[in-house]
């Protein structure tokens, strides 16, 4: 190798060596934890109020892309994907399990990238990694995560509770991870087809990082809070926002009108989206992966946060009968039609 | 296809028509469950006592082979690997989540087979599966658990409780899921050179079920609570015993003495294992995936446990310094090396 980075292989160290040595860079920070990684099960304090538990298992090739993926991005992403589904009960993460499995070609350095990525994510929303499980993969990279958390159970929103006439809102920006994930897709090919070629990335600093380095919402939710506003139905925006409208509306026995002049679409990703000859309104409602929140509010919580910059009103639900719509800018309504990222 | 067996894709269903399909088999019984599968988060009423939770990845042909496992007992056996980590704390589980990562050749009927192998290990356990994720896999079958527990924090058992003199005990019989695994290893040789020949399995049912049935040990669990006896630490052993041994005495600071004559072997694996040219003492040290207890109990306990069958006292702990010795059946001591299933 003509690079002078360290090479450890994982076989050397075997599977409780690696253990052991990942178990080092992990600080608890919640009084909850009594034993974290180090027995045949992690060991907490219950909370008060309500436990919520979710999982993700993020796969090589199918959710992400080690060409342009870096490992300590991606470590935090899992984590990340895992603690929005947590905000989107309107509740706060205290732990996390993390199971990965990973082939012959990942050195202990690139196993360390990884984590020092989950490590990061963990110390930013204090979440305590206290479990979970390493093995070999015939071929690629798995990572598991469960995210337990808690919430008063008076705070908790679920997907069913929106009712007509209140309204739809959105936390920041729509389609940027996915314009994101086409640039990359893009310079990708460009350098199968000439490694000599440097990746050309300059003024899209933002929609990668919205690709590569999500945020969950808990920023919005502490301002909910703040205000006093409770919403009605939430979810969080992973595989686009169509697919959660539908999502909440069937699950609250609600219809929806939507408005396509109202969509957060931040500059970036609509001049992207031209260029890629992409309607920025479909990257908008069908991209995924921007982890951002959809909630439903009480009409008169308008006042509260319409000038509120991380919230925008979007549309409002309906009668279940009046189905899910789009209204275009030009006035016309349409069907709105779920074309979620789809793993299948 | 010649056989009259339906076969759905999962492509023609979705992520989504799949996790609702699935869900409808779902049956929840733990008072403790507010909200199962259905929203971002699975939400849970918290335990009096403690909570545990742990978690484990089932990789295919790293940790299981689908030419000789019946994809129902792999689901069931999938749950039952992540109880016996419950186990060994001496808590109970209530929950999991199960994600799963499925190649294009699984059918809709295939996934169905394995989770009626996790619904019947629900079942049979109490737990609810109240969470978890699918999606696509470029090659091959994943299965990641995580189950959620409780005790009372008096009755937690940890792996650090031992002190020397205590008594090793194990549950059940050691080393008859690895003759299984060679013995279904040999019948895969013989039909991979022949498929015409039928796999000779007769007689072996016991062992053939240690390895693609195991149990969790809640019934010895239940058997000491009875006696009122806690051990002072606990591992569940899943590597095999010298390696489970090693585990307890390190995070316990003790040493132990075993001996060859008490390890508990069924005459089944016995017999098997001389076929195979194979010590049986060697496979119920290194041969792993019997799920069974290894516990240390205080010696004043003796009376009480010496003559139940579902318990054998393999030895006891020494001082730190003594290391960790197998005494033969001659007499002969030997330092016993962890030689546990690697899956690296």
């Amino acid at each position: 190798m003509f690079d002078n980075k360290e090479h450890t292989s994982i076989e050397e160290l075997g599977e409780f060596g690696l253990i052991s040595h990942l178990a080092k860079s992990i600080v608890l920070t919640q009084d909850a934890t009594i034993m974290g990684v180090g027995d045949d099960a992690a060991v907490v304090k219950p909370p008060k109020g309500r436990l919520v538990m979710t999982t993700d298992m993020l796969i090589e090739n199918v959710h992400f892309d080690l060409i342009y993926t870096p490992l300590k991005h991606l470590g935090y992403k899992a984590v990340v994907v895992n603690l929005s589904d947590i905000a989107a009960m309107n509740a706060r993460p205290t732990h996390i399990l993390v199971s990965i499995s990973i082939s012959s070609k990942f050195t202990l350095e690139a196993v360390e990238e990884l984590y020092s990525g989950i490590l990061m994510a963990c110390e930013k929303f204090k979440v305590d990694l206290v479990g979970g499980d390493t093995s070999s993969s015939p071929k690629g990279l798995v990572i598991s995560i469960t995210a337990i958390g808690n919430a008063d159970k008076n705070d908790l929103v679920y997907r069913t509770g929106a009712s007509p006439n209140d309204l739809l809102c959105v936390t920041g920006d729509l389609g940027g991870a996915y314009m994101g994930l086409q640039l990359l897709e893009r310079e990708k090919s460009v350098y199968i087809a000439n490694p000599q070629m440097q990746p050309d990335l300059e003024g899209f600093d933002y929609i990668i990082q919205r690709q590569l380095r999500p945020e969950p919402r808990f920023d919005v939710l502490d301002i909910l809070k703040e205000l006093n506003i409770k919403p009605t139905a939430m979810i969080d925006i992973s595989d686009g926002l169509s697919s959660e409208v539908m999502h909440l509306c069937k699950q609250s026995g609600v219809g929806a009108d939507l408005y396509e002049e109202k969509l957060p679409i931040d500059t970036v990703t609509s001049n992207l989206a031209i260029e890629f000859n992409i309607d920025p309104t479909v990257a908008a409602l069908h991209g995924g992966e921007d982890y951002e929140l959809l909630f439903a509010l009480a009409p008169k919580e308008y006042e509260k946060i319409k000038n509120n910059m991380d919230i925008t009103v979007v549309g409002h639900c309906t009668e279940y009968g009046n189905g899910i719509k789009l209204i275009s800018r030009s006035g016309v309504s349409f069907d709105l039609k779920a074309q979620g990222w789809k793993s299948f």
